[in-house]
């Protein structure tokens, strides 16, 4: 039986999502949980994989087990298993070819920025002082609708044949103390949504303009790629799995040569 | 020069405001601070004592320093010396007659709930879970506007004159994932929040009915105050400093014979 998981964590004391073995990771503490539950080891298929201290309140998994357990029971029984800073919020029996990662066809994120120093909230923001021109910013972040190519705004990845990603939604709005930039997309690169932020904040200091934004993006030279906003701030929202959208990206990513899976 | 601070703080890490000798303090590490910029010490007054674990999002102090700074410089000053779980938000001068306890007219706290397990907001949330009757909770929180003797939601203070609070305002709400008891007094007794929580969380699972509550608090006796709910969901939020809420109070505390001062 094939399981979907829906998943909050607190990054900050993860090395990541991913299984490494220098540290805690979430798939790592969801593969304990469901051995412990199951009696036998099972992968947990992520989504997205999140970096070290990046949180989710939406990360969606799956896992296969042998034992048919009701999902709810499913559902009580890991969260009795998993520490403080996972908690799964949702569990449903899916069909064999749902795939958390292949079958998703959009990922949202979103980056929180505190104007001030702050407390209650300290590790879910980026504290960020100083006058922020929110226009410019806003200006920016239109340009990134659509598909383009994002190796300007990520890191090297070895096995990736291609950095096009086509951005379903971006916006920025800030009340002047709290600035969101949420951003949704087929898929994303590594360290992509936190280069955006620090291009998008140079941008916002006037250290740069919505112009020079726009050319790292189509000069797509890792060279020119800005310094990468703190992970504390960034949140995996949601994972969406709707054939809309993967032919919508489908069809774009032909026109473009691309393939559309990640 | 006296000057008045507002103060967030995640009282995780804390034994609570006031400075004691088993532990980390709020009021110690602010009275550290400003030794550290000012170097003479000075005592920090605070509008409420909150209690271990319990966080403040505007809590209100006042020092009183020899050396004149610019209120901005030491703004700066004092969050540069403070620890990552305490922000301060302003610094004004203020005139020697403001107090920042006994000036006070009103302090707001908020305590929030979450009905299902959460991670990234565990440290602010009490997780409780099964149904919840809001409507039940609602009708007893309408009993407690205006004028009261908390005794019956109290812990014992020995140094207390009387137990009457006059409360301003006091409201529940809910989307059933998260709920929220926000309450408005022009003062509070030790543990009282949490009392008052406990014993409406007690009516909405059915346990006791908005009736049992009214007689908890008509009967003024410390031996039927309810379980205290966790301290980890409370909040403070803002201390008011308002001559029409005195009056008020002063006139409410006058018929009742009591004294409106803390």
């Amino acid at each position: 039986m094939r399981y979907k998981l829906t998943i909050e964590y607190d990054g900050s004391a993860f090395v990541g999502w991913q299984v490494q073995n220098n540290g805690r990771s979430v798939q790592g503490v969801l593969e304990d949980a469901v051995e412990s539950v199951c009696g036998v080891s099972a992968r947990v298929h992520g989504a997205g994989r999140t970096d070290t201290g990046v949180h989710a309140s939406g990360q969606v998994a799956h896992v296969d087990l042998a034992s048919a357990l009701p999902p709810s029971t499913l559902l009580r029984a890991l969260n009795a298993r998993l520490p403080e800073d996972v908690a799964l919020h949702a569990v449903e029996e899916v069909e064999q070819d749902f795939h958390a990662r292949f079958s998703a066809s959009s990922r949202m994120y979103r980056y929180t920025i505190a104007h001030h120093r702050c407390a209650l909230l300290r590790s879910t923001r980026w504290m960020l002082y100083g006058n922020v021109d929110h226009a410019a910013i806003a200006q920016a972040v239109r340009i990134l609708n659509g598909a383009h190519d994002f190796t300007g705004f990520s890191k090297f990845s070895p096995e990736l044949e291609h950095a096009w990603c086509y951005v379903f939604d971006a916006r920025w709005e800030s009340d002047g103390a709290t600035s969101v930039f949420t951003i949704r997309a087929n898929r994303f690169l590594h360290g992509m949504v936190r280069a955006l932020v620090g291009g998008l904040v140079a941008v916002g200091r006037g250290k740069s303009s919505p112009a020079d934004f726009e050319q790292i993006l189509n000069a797509r030279d890792r060279a020119r790629t800005p310094m990468l906003a703190p992970p504390q701030g960034l949140v995996l929202t949601a994972v969406a799995y709707d054939a809309g959208e993967r032919a919508l990206v489908r069809e774009q990513m032909r026109i473009l040569g691309a393939s559309a899976d990640e």
